[in-house]
């Protein structure tokens, strides 16, 4: 067993089953990264290679079904998984498809995600081939893949704590990492370098991005232009470890803090600690956007300010005027106000935090409302 | 423009209508990373998180149409993409259906990757809805694809040599890294430094096993196991420069080479040099895997033992008994024989190659026929 122990996925798996048996699933057909590891533990970075499809299927009653290509036998079988069904892929013809109609064969209303947030990693032919060839049906189980997943148990939470500290760890030690002068790109090498001295075991996520005041955008990678007196430099990094991420940024200033920047980090920071005073249980995650929105006193035009995390950069649900999803506690999130400081320049500042049955625990340590000056 | 000049994906278009006219297709809708960004440029690590789709229309005439949430606004308006449209996504109702619909509006047969090594990076009920939408038909594209992708411009070959060096780079400096007493899991943390400090951009990818003359498996995350005198070390990076990706491992003799360890690297050198032999335009896939097959004089219970290489870790074609692809100049490759020493000990040697019209160009550093000692 790599990651948890077996009564983590035992766990797991009775929760999924309840929910099945009220909702009335037969089986779920799960084929995408983050809901195989859910359920089975297995974790391999193999799943950058598109080559091969893998498949766990979840029966009401019963033991997990892994149906996965054999050259992933041998981690399956250190997982707590039993029945592991394999062909030698790729093979040209039939990935998976004949062994998945045998294996869904007793089961009428299958489970599949097709909503908010999913998926299909498996070729659209192949799903319709299986679709074709069983005698029941597939039908969206989103809602409750989303509902058992936001909710982390004491072993899921504790790995979080563990990353957002090395990255907390790493930010700590930016100043003496990046100042005026520095190419972006080589900051970027470098905080990556730093995050996995600090302990994290993959660095998937680094964006970020510097400019005079603030920055363009969030998503970039870095160019070569050097950091100079009054730039704001951002850095988001999701770093992971055991495959759980953290997800959060910092902002430094350059020389000197040029005013507006300071003004508009500080409004960031007011606008967490209102999340952090309105992130209850219970509370509707609009109702969270919109007491963070009131600090900021305008609409992020980035459509949330904040999201779920786990062993995803970002998991549902949003914080976000549409999204109604009830707060609850054992859920991780992010808490990521962002605004315009101009219409060319932007600011966000994110920390990560578990929800609680009372206030909030920062998972991150908690960002200085004035910006750091490097 | 980030990564390549314009006149690149200029000609990526070009040939892209000129398949698109010859097998009648009057658009093509893309939506996942490494199609997105092929046509486009836009290359960003956001495509980590699920919440948002992103889409790109190729016409059959006329220029690219992107369609993608406003938080990629900025960046794609930096790429050579003037027709960009966008929604403020998550907001939980339509995720750029109708946007697709209208762009989709007058188009009849519209190509989307259905089949080999492809997925479908947008929730299945909006798919649907997108085909219910719209007045012309969705039929797979797969092979229009593969055929554009899979033979690389000389500036994507560029990118390969230098990532291929890097790579090679960093594994000349492992006996500095790791040897006995050192855990495997501190091993990889090290390697990964060493890579970044070489001028990789980012390690999405590092798998590999230690054990007494051999390993157990090549897809596995590393444990706290310390490296004992006859173990076999190694490592598999997939190391990426603007995106593209090397992709070959090393083995490593820890103190001393076991007898059958070391036989079974020099056997799959020489299934590497007829590999190299074997590397020609106009030979197929199963040609080639029949080459290197007869040294090996047994089958792998991998499925393949080669891959094409370019923005993904792994693409088409597979070096495969089943894929009759024939070889191009142009195509970047793995050879990566692989063979089990006995029931639960594997080896796997890796090299990445271009495709010439003559003799393939070794793009890593060729590993000696003799283990190297650490």
């Amino acid at each position: 067993m790599t990651d948890f122990p077996a009564a983590e996925f035992g766990a797991r798996l009775a929760r999924a089953q309840a929910a099945m048996a009220a909702q009335g699933f037969d089986a779920l057909l799960l084929n995408t990264e983050a809901e195989v590891r859910y359920f089975t533990g297995f974790r391999s970075l193999f799943w950058q290679s598109p080559t091969r499809p893998w498949f766990v299927i979840v029966p009401q009653s019963g033991e997990l079904i892994a149906v996965i290509p054999s050259i992933g036998a041998e981690l399956m079988g250190r997982m707590w998984v039993n029945d592991i069904r394999t062909w030698p892929s790729p093979r040209g013809e039939d990935e998976g498809v004949s062994l998945l109609i045998e294996a869904l064969g007793g089961f009428d209303r299958i489970g599949v995600p097709m909503g908010e947030e999913a998926s299909l990693r498996m070729s659209l032919t192949d799903f319709r081939n299986v679709e074709a060839g069983i005698k029941g049906r597939f039908e969206d189980c989103s809602s409750l893949i989303k509902a058992l997943r936001t909710v982390k148990s004491a072993a899921e939470i504790d790995v979080h704590r563990k990353i957002c500290r090395i990255g907390s760890n790493a930010f700590a030690r930016l100043p003496d990492v990046a100042g005026a002068g520095d190419p972006l790109a080589e900051v970027f090498r470098k905080f990556k370098i730093t995050l996995l001295e600090e302990g994290a075991e993959d660095v998937p996520y680094l964006v970020g991005g510097a400019g005079q005041g603030g920055y363009g955008d969030v998503i970039s990678p870095p160019d070569y232009t050097p950091l100079v007196d009054g730039d704001v430099l951002m850095l988001d990094t999701g770093s992971t470890l055991q495959g759980y991420f953290c997800d959060f940024d910092r902002n430094f200033a350059v020389g000197h803090a040029v005013p507006d920047a300071q003004a508009a980090h500080q409004k960031l920071w007011d606008a967490t600690e209102a999340g952090l005073e309105a992130a209850r249980p219970g509370v509707t995650c609009s109702e969270l956007f919109t007491a963070m929105s009131k600090v900021l006193g305008g609409a992020s035009d980035i459509g949330r300010i904040g999201h779920g995390l786990g062993m995803q950069l970002t998991e549902w649900p949003s914080i976000a005027a549409h999204d109604h999803t009830e707060l609850k506690a054992g859920m991780v999130m992010t808490l990521e106000p962002s605004l315009m400081i101009d219409e060319t320049r932007m600011m966000v500042v994110e920390e990560n935090i578990l929800i609680t049955e009372g206030a909030p625990e920062l998972l991150t340590t908690r960002v200085s409302r004035d910006l750091v000056v490097i």
